[in-house]
């Protein structure tokens, strides 16, 4: 780069290091946020020098593009350089004009992720050096469908790839990971993988010179063969160079068999799955839906019912998806007794299933246990320094069971802290994504030792700027429990800290002030950093108002307050127990994501300022007299955990 | 923003404007690239500048988020921001060093994609204002899953909607579009709704409550009914409450049949559709590959044969799909006579078929015709002020007939040179999407005026920073034939004369320096901006490698000479004409994309670098015998156009 980085690297000391520790739930002995993590007053000036040097880079990079034609210019006085259109075009003032006026409107009105008082969704604040990655990167506009359009970035995606496969603990070298737009393109995909697999080994059989491959195997076991097997399979049929007949095949018999196997999932998957098996070309009875566990886990017990029934009836299991952190609960499944059930079935019946984890929240809380080696640590109360989160001991246990699934979606631009776009998938095997490769026709010939990741993702092409974003956040936070496994443990301390003040019922002082005796109570112990809160009036008022449908009002009216005040208001989101309301029937809840780590003066303004909007909506309710079918509030959260 | 904008302003007059204006062929008076439109040194300052400011801004906005807390405070002696890890993710100085070495990496290694040379992909250049756009909006992280999370750019995404229908030539109102992360995806989601369109009136048929809507259709009506009356149907039943069971019937229905109905496309449909049928459960025998004519269109009288076979055989037609520039050839199907032939049908078998235009690359094109009041011009031969390119009349008709499609996949991010990620879905009656929704339950209500994107995408959460750049991009160069028109204008022109070039046998000339007679033709005249080019050696060689197996070897040769010299070298892609080879057996053939206009001079030093290389590799053959079976090259084009 420039001449001037010597002279930089003078200025490069660290901005805003932590310069003190905070102890168990006493005051902070420091002033600001996130140190050099996040964007803060103290690394503005480098953030920006940083980002002039990129630009300086770039242009001159663009300036070398735009002549590089001209050594060989035949006649010099022609022009070698493209030729553009002017009128508006070139007018940089209407740029300036633009740029100004969306930078205005962010400033004034984009919703504020970074403020403690910022717990909706699951958007996290970005660090600084993914932000510098991606604009970085993005200047240069590479295309990850192929190395050609993008030398660096694939490169870097593959560093991620192998970062994702140590995240879950899969084995460098068989494990691979892509990254993708999202959560949902990665369930896509790997139902897609998961239902394509099932159905090779009998289009196999129904192949003459493929049959000896899976003799001897009855048509349950053909219906549901380990998936390891399945994948030597695919690999001994590509050896005899029958893979794209048999795929065929398969297709075939998918389409003219009545289903493609049944998907099995907790009822309280991401509204995507069903958009998923839609897509798929599922019917809905392909698609059953397991009761949940008072915690909103999926019920083990019952799933194993009925994967033991369809085995029984010789029915075929498209895949089981377990949760890792579900989407309104953060409710973290027992994977590995789903894993045992399946361990089970091949013992008793030689039959098994494809297990998926939707770790797309979830997933970078394996972290928490990540020792620098990559091995995970034994479960410890509390095994972090610091973030004070205390692990249950079932949710360790199915992270460290985590491996032992077939695929994981884990999403970077959550838990990751990596901008959009930045969804990923992971699999145990790579042999899995060659059932589903297209090859090309316009690029090159790879070469040969990486999977390349255009025939073999389901979009082909994804930006090369994500992979630079992710690629840089994993390196400025880590990889560990020293890392990733602090910024995310202290989203989850954080949140089982609001549990605790939303469990105690004595606790409800401030909404006295507004003259009605309202209640918010925390629905169950969170497994990772999603709360949800009942919110209603108290047991002396609460025949008014049925199916919790103070939950709906009481979003609406915190959402309608945002909308006012967006940069010191209080965000939260809703949520909703169709498949198991609480007793009194409450479905509508309110929903807190915290992806940031609270002192305890933020935790009061927070329970603050949630107590007042509820008891507002509570009062507003009472006033305009809506009400509707009765409903029993209980006066304690304990009755529900 | 800050107090110096005013300051600034001053400094905004316009850099780089073009002074003047190339003649025919002639030599350009000016001496670079873009003006304003592209980075270019004269508006580097600017570019700093501005985003300097957006920094500022973001930084700003950062530290009132973080203080959103702080007026509530209960106890002012506690600190209500968050608390954030130390050690290695608070060190700066590991920030900038990631940075530099991300951004020397991508200087020197990046794909070179604004050098006139670079000539292999669908990458654009970016403009100045989409690039600042995608990174103001960038740094705030928005999502426009939902306007909870990103209240801005899900408002620019609705303006790039009514643009995009804009260019397609829907009613805004009627019309809806989406971005999406790329044309595959796109895709997907066109065919996902098509496949769920088809089978609503047989499942309504069955529905007790719903029959009567469909009474006295015959089940060859009931299997393809015009698409206008299935969304009228759609209402009716939406109105009766009847959308989910009736959508829950067809589902089953579309399990329980053998076949959703056959998907025609033409044998030059990108590799991303065979993906999308086996995504979408469709069977191998449910896609029809429909033959091509010589300049590797659509045969639409083969199209037709095969459309009335199935109609007579009372066998249900999923959808036609069109190519609107094909991924290899840059061809444009003859949409109107697809049409045309879809309106026979209506009329003689009162049946008909969902028609989508996969018009990821071609679609901002039509801009070559657009009047400043969103009208389209009639043909004329030269329809544009300057670029030179001539259309042919029949392209200029398909788009004409573009508005009666009923679905257009057209991304930004080719043509409409916005970055990545930023495909785009388009949708002629928006009452198409309503049966794909799917509710969330994490978001609040809307306000109803205006189509959420969320429950109404395929993959729901999209970078609102896409949003943004698409946004600037369509302001800055402008949706008319004075903007994007006169930018693609000039890259279709550059093709032509490429093809000109390639066309004439005198002009091998510079070939003979290397002592090979090859020869490199245009396989025949291009509809838009891809050429593609035979090589291979003269006729007296060219009994010595078969299936224009040179085509490849030239191609790896340059690719070669790229990885070792990324900044001057020339770049190209390959295309593989496996349905329809040319005369001799040709498959393999250089592919050139041209995303910009080449001066005469540039011109120039591609075609001698190409016949170069070409020669180069047509050499190395001779020495190093490489020889397979016979093939004939013709000596000139003409045989192929």
């Amino acid at each position: 780069m420039g001449p001037d980085r010597s002279a930089l690297r003078t200025d490069l000391r660290p901005h805003g290091a932590l310069t003190g520790r905070r102890g168990k739930g006493g005051p902070m002995r420091h002033t600001h946020s996130g140190g050099g993590l996040f964007p803060h007053p103290e690394n503005r000036d480098m953030f920006t020098e940083l980002l002039r040097q990129v630009i300086d880079d770039y242009y001159r990079w663009h300036a070398q593009c735009a002549e590089a034609a001209a050594p060989a210019l035949i006649d010099p006085t022609h022009e070698a350089v493209a030729d553009c259109p002017a009128g508006p075009a070139g007018d940089m003032d209407a740029v300036a004009s633009l740029v100004r006026e969306l930078s205005g409107r962010l400033a004034h009105q984009a919703t504020p992720v970074p403020s403690p008082l910022y717990l909706a969704h699951m958007t996290p604040d970005i660090p600084v050096a993914a932000s510098l990655a991606y604009l970085c990167a993005m200047l240069y506009n590479p295309n990850n469908v192929t190395p050609e359009t993008a030398p660096v970035t694939t490169e870097l995606e593959h560093e991620v790839s192998d970062d994702l496969c140590r995240l879950i603990g899969y084995q460098l070298g068989t494990g691979w990971a892509h990254l993708s737009s999202g959560g949902s393109s990665a369930n896509f995909e790997a139902l897609w993988i998961a239902r394509n697999l099932r159905s090779v080994p009998s289009a196999a059989e129904a192949h003459p010179a493929a049959a000896d491959l899976v003799a001897d195997r009855s048509p349950l076991v053909l219906a549901n063969m380990p998936v390891p097997q399945v994948l030597d399979l695919l690999a001994a049929l590509s050896a005899r160079g029958l893979l794209p007949e048999v795929g065929r095949l398969a297709a075939e018999q998918r389409r003219e068999a009545n289903t493609s196997g049944t998907l099995l999932l907790a009822q309280s998957a991401h509204y995507t799955w069903d958009r998923c098996a839609d897509l798929l070309g599922l019917g809905p009875a392909d698609v059953e839906k397991v009761e949940l566990t008072q915690t909103h886990r999926v019920d083990v017990r019952a799933l194993g019912r009925r994967v033991r029934a369809l085995l029984a009836n010789r029915q075929p299991i498209l895949a089981v998806v377990a949760m890792c952190g579900s989407s309104g609960e953060g409710a973290v499944d027992d994977l590995d007794a789903i894993l045992q059930l399946r361990a089970d079935c091949e013992r008793r019946f030689g039959a098994s299933f494809y297990v998926h984890v939707d770790a797309a929240f979830g997933g970078y809380c394996r972290s928490l246990w990540l020792r620098p080696d990559g091995t995970m640590a034994p479960f410890e109360d509390r095994p972090l320094d610091g973030s004070g989160a205390r692990m249950k001991p079932e949710v360790h246990a199915a992270f460290r069971a985590l491996h032992l699934a077939d695929s994981v979606t884990v999403d970077p631009h959550k838990s990751g802290h990596s901008p959009y776009p930045a969804g990923g998938l992971v699999f145990r095997d790579r042999r899995a994504v060659s059932l589903v490769a297209r090859e090309s026709m316009y690029f090159g010939q790879g070469n040969g030792t990486r999977i390349p990741f255009g025939p073999h993702t389901l979009e082909g092409g994804r930006p090369g700027a994500a992979a630079a974003a992710v690629w840089a956040a994993h390196r400025q936070i880590g990889l560990h429990s020293q890392g990733y496994g602090r910024l995310l443990g202290g989203c989850v301390a954080t949140a089982q800290r609001l549990h605790k003040r939303f469990s105690e019922t004595g606790r409800t002082g401030p909404t006295a002030t507004y003259g009605v005796d309202s209640e918010v109570i925390s629905c169950f112990a969170p497994d990772l950093n999603i709360l949800n809160l009942s919110v209603g009036p108290r047991e002396s008022e609460c025949r008014r108002v049925g199916g919790g449908a103070f939950g709906r009002l009481a979003l609406d009216s915190i959402l309608a307050e945002a909308a006012d005040e967006p940069l010191t208001s209080l965000y939260v989101s809703g949520n909703s127990f169709t498949g198991r309301p609480l007793p009194g029937g409450v479905e509508q809840v309110l929903r807190l994501c915290t992806m940031k780590e609270l002192g305890p003066a933020a935790l009061d303004v927070v329970e603050l300022r949630l107590r007042a909007a509820v008891s507002r909506s509570v009062a507003k309710v009472g006033t305009d007299g809506v009400a509707a079918r009765p409903v029993s509030v209980p006066a304690s959260a304990k009755e529900w955990k």
